[in-house]
């Protein structure tokens, strides 16, 4: 699938400060792979299933640290307690739909085992997240298979991230619209660090759009609670987020950049509405943090310089939904016998209105 | 399955200071049901699963409100987030092996899609909790399928609960014997408020056991670290413990029950080690707390009457904990081309050590 | 204190979609009081306190309940475990400078000590937040005392809030510019429940402002890592926010309510710096969820009606720092020997932004 | 004031596995010193202060890592977030009564601000804990001041620790009996790492006594809760437990011991009762994870070699509270006109039972 050229930043969005690395994606962070089955099926199957891997080796082999933080805990994220009490990730991430992290389970547990060297491995911590694609997706006909989890992660690579209604992001509306998957990156200029870091979004939340400042949701009526306005967005469902970064970072300061991330999401005008499970994940892929049995880290990154790294994090996480909404086409869907469609974002107005 | 004429009491072991109820089991809180499948298969095949459900209604229309607590969280448990975020629980809950939490989430998925009522269910918070029984069970094997997991909860009664190498317990080893389910309750006398309080454990963890004070791992030489010990003991595994009460509380104060759990499990001499994954789940199944959409709890437990609450929670929990080392039964298994037996605990030689 | 007419309002910035209250202050939600004592004394002495009481009668014998986030936590917040463990307030809160929270909780406790009713209380939990105003004020030389904390309890009334370089906002700079003490509240509509929602911030953090969506910060060239930039903004620094509310809510409930005041924060251009100590703190005045001795809740706002008053949460916290910094005058100083002067944002130059 | 020579140890009680060190103190940890004052005046002022500093050096410019676990927060304890977010403790920790909490933390920031290469510092987050004496003091009279947190921590010293009725523990009861300050320490062998733990406890609390298995509290028939007992213990109070550690731990994994901390709380026959604030924090002296401006840790002991770390915390901490009561002195006091006695455990009557 090509990525679209369509992304935010060619409409005008470049939110923040710091510079985009050159893929302007998670995979920026070097070793970083994405795969993505897209499961579009009868009239009424929108889903799919996003993967990341940390790096290109065996990753319960080689463990990176990792922190988590929900805003709002509204979700099904498996993997969760393990993750924080130990502060790394063993598995790669899998993103699917709210019914489907049973099953993305089950075949991250398969993948894990059937890994050269993992042969005498008993106990596997998956992690897989989710948003709720039933606005346009029979989440009900669990559409999603076993089988598309496995494609998905052999299906990982580096390079460009295809952005939009794709992978998990097939059936995922955001501010009334479609949304989807998308990915943008921040590089910190060497007196900070230098640092690459990525993220990517599952973006299916509401709330008023605003993108880089501009109150779309607001100019074009489209909002949660917007009574009088011609159509009404709904401003639950969820996001995930998904954070990597290159800098030798302990779980703890992963935690805290996951929390930044979701100043990014605020900035977008997410409602973080009761029912919306909003989650963002942070990795560290750094080889002097990785950790092998009996091995623990030999690099930590001061408390008194994440700063910038917390700024890029909001930053790139705030662009890659601007990119989700940007890149998402429209999905028709025939759902209880009604036609529903998840229409893209207008384009051609939010440009209009950027210009005004 | 007979339940077991050897339960730590018939023994001696009756540890703290209130009384337990009629059936001294988590099914003396009225509505709480209890089913198990025990799956032992070919020579290698040695688990199961236990189903717990809060009261005989619609779990998702009404739900409970529950609380979590990791004393260490080196475990897959399931559904973490959602319950904490909202206080409560919306499925039965499932304890079965490490490597079959993705399929008890499908199963719990099933289940709840197909209850009366939930036909526009789309978002379901499964939650379901684990221990490894890989010392006796062949793991790898996924033995355990989503047809136990539905079958369980099929199975599940009031009544006298099956204890010992049944269920999520027919694989598991605790302080190096042969673990398994064990449950127990408590009475709070009228002037405390009357409420009765249940345990149920899978108990796979490790350490230098303690019956109600008595150091039977030091005296019978089997136990963590004991360098000299004719047989070593391992410390890792993990223990679920769910705990109800028909006492009206809130979330806030089940997540401080569950907490207590953990001191029982500490009494019985646990090493929460590194690779344990101790867990406790507590729920309340008073009418006034319960949850229906757009409806929250009229009444609500005072904090200053909670410590009877708090003691009751650690008594049942200790007790249940020995009811699954005295009515497990030793279990045979083939692993890697070698027997292995997990041997129950001794019992003569626990009751000739409390006598002296 | 008059309350200055450049509120943010004024100016056009009214973010959001709900109605403010009649006082757009916190002061909106029936019982809250406010009381605030400014410390300028010689040429370095630029700090004082803001107190906060949740209703007129005595708070630690009809306490309310409470909920707490931390964004970041380089803080020295007082009171933090037991309101957590607790969900509940049982003194007013004290705002103030960072090395003086040892003698709010002081002076919290003695006047909890000297309450009518109080003579056997033995135990007291003090709540005392802080931000940094160590940029203004020369904060070794400890100008705030015990008396003055007394006097912010003694001043505290109802009606309009004192804004700007006030109380413990005196000395706080945000962005680069003047900060200090705001506040604003929303109403919800009828039809989502009428309830109000206030906000309070001690104003003292840093990153690129961002007023209702116009990026005032980059425009005017001053924020956090702006290289080029005429003057470096500090991303350092804090913010406290206080939220309350007339909504029968529990404490779970609150405290997400706090976690969505951060995105109200978040929405301003917080760099949500490593040295930042970003709280909130949410309370609930409603009768029926208040507690006395023995006596827990009557009433449960329900999780799937919270959404609104999350929104509402984040407006009135986004506001009330715009209108901190509106209403902050000029601040001058002699640190170290040199002169330092927090200058107020100009608003001129800021309202030519808004109408470009 | 000499070391008792009634240590528990010299009674027969020596729980665990692992051997303490020549000390059995946390003065065993290379550097940790511990200061305490007692403050015994007129006929109601039974109070005190006990400091812990790290080690020989500024904390301030040299931090060591920490972690904090809560059993139970119903307590006062400064500098709480600070703590958690960074994981590091940046001042002494002083453990006193629970109204003098804001003096504790108002005298370590002067303490910090006085040490030589902190004259530019502005920001402190002092870490203070406390327990409840009002049993046997005057706490409303306030007879600990600012003057004794300084004589405590000047006073700090390696070598013997004072147990019993002494500094902070002064006042405190436990079980109904006279508490206090106890503390003892665990060495690993050589093939675990051979690290030494350490715990100094401030016990405070109750339940139903119990002396390394031995029933001591239901045997002497005075326990929480006995309702035919011939006189009734209280089981609220606290506990503060201090762990230190000169193994190279990252924060999380101190957190991770500090919660095994509460383990050894448990076998004492803690109630761990609403009203009790139960609190561990472990802090790390290894020279390779102290923390100096943008300087991080370059060890990092791994996940899985923590588990003898674990057990040593609890076995610690559990005998450091038996030292507390068994070295603890009978205090009289008058309290609202009445005599109260804090009576202390009758040694002869429970070497008795441990004979029996």
């Amino acid at each position: 699938m090509p990525v679209p050229d369509t992304r935010a930043r060619a409409l005008g969005f470049a939110p923040g400060l710091f510079a985009a690395g050159p893929l302007n994606a998670i995979t920026d962070v070097a070793g970083v792979r994405v795969g993505q089955v897209t499961v579009m099926e009868g009239e009424a199957t929108r889903t799919g299933v996003t993967a990341i891997l940390p790096h290109p080796g065996n990753p319960f082999a080689e463990r990176v640290p990792a922190g988590l933080f929900a805003m709002n805990g509204y979700g099904k994220m498996a993997g969760v307690t393990q993750l924080q009490e130990l502060g790394e990730l063993e598995t790669p991430i899998l993103l699917t739909n709210t019914l489907a992290v049973g099953r993305a389970v089950e075949a991250l547990v398969d993948w894990t085992l059937a890994q050269p060297g993992n042969e005498s491995v008993r106990s596997v911590n998956a992690v897989a997240g989710e948003t709720n694609d039933g606005r346009l997706n029979d989440i009900r006909a669990r559409g999603v298979t076993h089988k598309h989890m496995l494609q998905a992660l052999a299906a990982a690579t580096d390079g460009p991230v295809a952005e939009g209604s794709v992978g998990a992001g097939t059936g995922t509306m955001a501010f009334g619209w479609k949304g989807g998957i998308g990915t943008s990156s921040r590089r910190l200029p060497p007196a900070l660090g230098g640092w690459l870091v990525g993220a990517l979004v599952q973006a299916n939340y509401g709330g008023a759009l605003v993108m880089d400042g501009l109150p779309v949701g607001r100019l074009l009526k489209k909002y949660y609670l917007a009574e009088h306005a011609a159509e009404q967005a709904d401003a639950d469902g969820s996001v995930m987020v998904v954070v990597a970064t290159d800098a030798p970072l302990s779980d703890r300061n992963l935690q805290r950049l996951a929390r930044r991330a979701m100043g990014g999401i605020a900035r977008t005008g997410a409602a973080f509405s009761d029912g919306s499970g909003d989650y963002a994940l942070a990795f560290a892929t750094h080889p002097a943090v990785r950790r092998a049995a009996g091995q623990g880290a030999t690099e930590d990154w001061p408390n008194d310089r994440m700063s910038p790294l917390f700024v890029a994090a909001a930053e790139a996480t705030e662009e890659a939904v601007l990119n989700a909404l940007c890149c998402a086409t429209t999905v028709e869907s025939r759902l209880g016998g009604r036609r529903v469609v998840g229409r893209a974002l207008p384009l051609d107005q939010v440009a209009a209105l950027r210009r005004a």
